[in-house]
């Protein structure tokens, strides 16, 4: 650092969005490399929310202990939001008020790391400052189960989703298995993705051929067909015994109409009952069927699982983190860090800028080649992008007590 | 070996009811500890169903490497049921079967590894044996994750599933405290028990005082009041922001009519809706307090979740599985191995012998001082007695393909 000098300004971070396993481990790695810097970091109270009311919280506060518990600490620590500003047009004021809060904190660095909408939101501040002449570079970081962000390879937080998926889901189906004889003979698990199937096809790698679990994977790139699906499942029982089904949540029918809105239905005292895919499935195979059924919906567990992170995801998050403050210092403006895969076996990647024009209104689908021709598996190309980002454990540390030393900050 | 006497006859082994994570470890500590001895153990194929239909499977030709993974397997390798054998008098010519298969492999100790109903058979079993004079020991062996065996002071499985859901309950608190300011405010989890609240009181060990999740926990030993729940719920999430519900699926309304049953109601497609505990309580949350709601239910994922084994479990079940072969070896006819604490801080146990006939028709429940005042809560006696048995990680090896090396046998 003696040479260097010390940066103009502060940097500001918020997390938005759906959380993850390992956000709070790209929050930490941006503080840490900022620190390297020299370059002080304020954190966003709960997102943009706290950019637009002025609520920040000043991380310098953070030892080095807290840093890397913060690294290993699932959840966002400095609060997230479901907010999406809209056009320049239509949200100018809002706009205008993040600007506010960045000249009043000097922050001359913006890192938002989030989805889409984050890296919309990014680039529309960019467009903001540069109209206004403040000196601003903002940076989108990549951040989402889904999976859907357009020109990297992955995003940082599905690995770990994905890990945790393919592991429960081999092991209700040892459970199935040992009970099918006289018991439980099928099996649905409600994986997350509304729109594509990458979650769903995560499980696929908890098993290696037809007769293996999960049997059948339904996609919502795929039409759901209840008639289809219910003759496979009895097709798989008769053939193996028992059946695990793995739902994506993002199923829809021919006209449509999502599976998981048949929730929402009456259950037996009157009452509105949620419900979902897996339960409507559930009640489907035993009604038609006749055959004894249990579901699983982990919901918010899938995403929230550091107990199973991958360590493949542990390090992109890490490393999407300080890129992004490296990026951001040489001021690499409405850029994202992206994740570019080299080679498949071994696996190898980098980290590199792309510009948030790319990504902020893309939609990244999974492959047409990833989903098997009859529609209920996945194929080798889907095991071969899929496998590497599941790989290593990056288990966290446990106490005596029994349980994983997360990090309890006062900031949310 | 030199020395002693090889015992005469076999040792056969079943597996019964709901596996564990760990029932597979108490399996291969019965078959190591047999071959240190020089016995050959034949295992049930299907539970009791395998003795019936004299369908067994030799376990010599298991190796040593094959043991180790089995160790480290859940579910149940040589497959379980759900048969229950009536009294003596009701189900007399089953019993004579299983004592003609016993006959026919010289079956000399027979090891059941189950709960409160397989206590009982294998105490029935030892007395037919008397009766018709043929030189048999018998031995329960304790296994469940509802912990509601008597005598024994826990039972194998219960910590394992214990620490999953006190892990997962902070994890997915953690996610839905960073997301509570613009999106869920409430999040019900739905934990395994259908006549005591063990598992649900486990969850109570993600949080330390009445502001950390869970902050409500609905335990089957109290009488489910809606209204007072959901004021509670209202008041946690206006004094903390948010609130985490644990609910027992057995709780019960005043009128003795489980709550859980108002699954099986219709969903908005007419048709028949699998649902559960947290589906109805979500359904209420949101309609009457108008609340954004998530659930999850992680039914058998709870109890097979080997990935997050508890150390203690885990070397209770193959302790277990030790001394039953050496107490059948010894002669102690119709006896458990029960786990014995000596002290909860520093965590001492030892495994003794108990009468079956104290264990077959009994059942544990939860004591009285385990659940708060205000009855949302687990008391510092319930942590006492709860934080060892999820103590430690016993993870299971990983390969490179990011997934934990379970055994596949092609037993079932």
């Amino acid at each position: 650092m003696s040479k260097k000098t010390r940066p103009a300004g502060t940097l500001l971070y918020a997390q938005s969005g759906g959380v993850t396993a390992v956000i709070n481990a790209t929050a930490a790695a941006v503080i840490a490399e900022a620190r390297v810097h020299g370059v002080k970091v304020l954190a966003a109270r709960s997102g943009i929310l706290g950019v637009l009311n002025d609520d920040l919280i000043d991380t310098s506060s953070l030892t080095r202990v807290g840093i890397r518990a913060l690294a290993h600490t699932p959840g966002g620590a400095f609060g997230s939001c479901r907010v999406k500003l809209k056009s320049l047009e239509e949200d100018r004021a809002r706009y205008e008020q993040l600007l506010e809060t960045f000249r009043k904190h000097d922050v001359r660095y913006f890192l938002y790391n989030g989805g889409n909408d984050s890296a919309d939101t990014a680039l529309k501040v960019s467009q903001l400052a540069r109209e206004f002449d403040y000196p601003l570079t903002c940076i989108g970081v990549p951040k989402t189960v889904d999976n859907d962000l357009a020109v990297t390879d992955c995003c940082p937080g599905f690995g770990s989703a994905a890990k945790y998926t393919a592991v429960s889901v081999r092991e209700c189906a040892l459970d199935v298995a040992a009970m099918a004889s006289t018991s439980t003979k099928v099996f649905v698990y409600e994986a997350m993705g509304r729109h594509a199937g990458w979650l769903a096809a995560a499980a696929g790698l908890a098993g290696r051929n037809p007769d293996e679990a999960p049997h059948l994977i339904l996609f919502p790139e795929r039409v759901y067909d209840e008639a289809v699906f219910l003759a496979a499942v009895d097709a798989v029982v008769k053939r193996v015994g028992y059946c695990v089904v793995v739902a994506s949540e993002g199923i829809q029918d021919a006209q449509g109409k999502f599976i998981a809105d048949a929730g929402g239905g009456t259950d037996s005292f009157g009452h509105t009952q949620l419900g979902g895919v897996a339960s409507h499935l559930a009640g489907r195979v035993q009604e038609v069927l006749g055959l004894k059924v249990h579901w699983a919906m982990p919901d918010y567990l899938q995403r929230s699982a550091r107990h199973i992170a991958s360590d493949t995801d542990f390090r992109h998050a890490q490393a999407v983190g300080r890129k992004a403050v490296q990026f951001a210092l040489k001021g690499l403006n409405a850029t994202m860090p992206v994740i570019r895969r080299i080679s498949d076996s071994p696996y190898r990647w980098r980290v590199e800028a792309a510009p948030l024009e790319h990504i902020a209104n893309a939609e990244k689908k999974m492959p047409e080649d990833f989903i098997r021709e009859d529609g209920f598996g996945i194929t080798e190309a889907a095991r071969r992008y899929l496998q590497p980002l599941i790989r290593g454990e990056a288990y966290p540390p446990y106490g005596r007590d029994g349980m994983p030393k997360y990090a309890r900050f006062d900031f949310v």
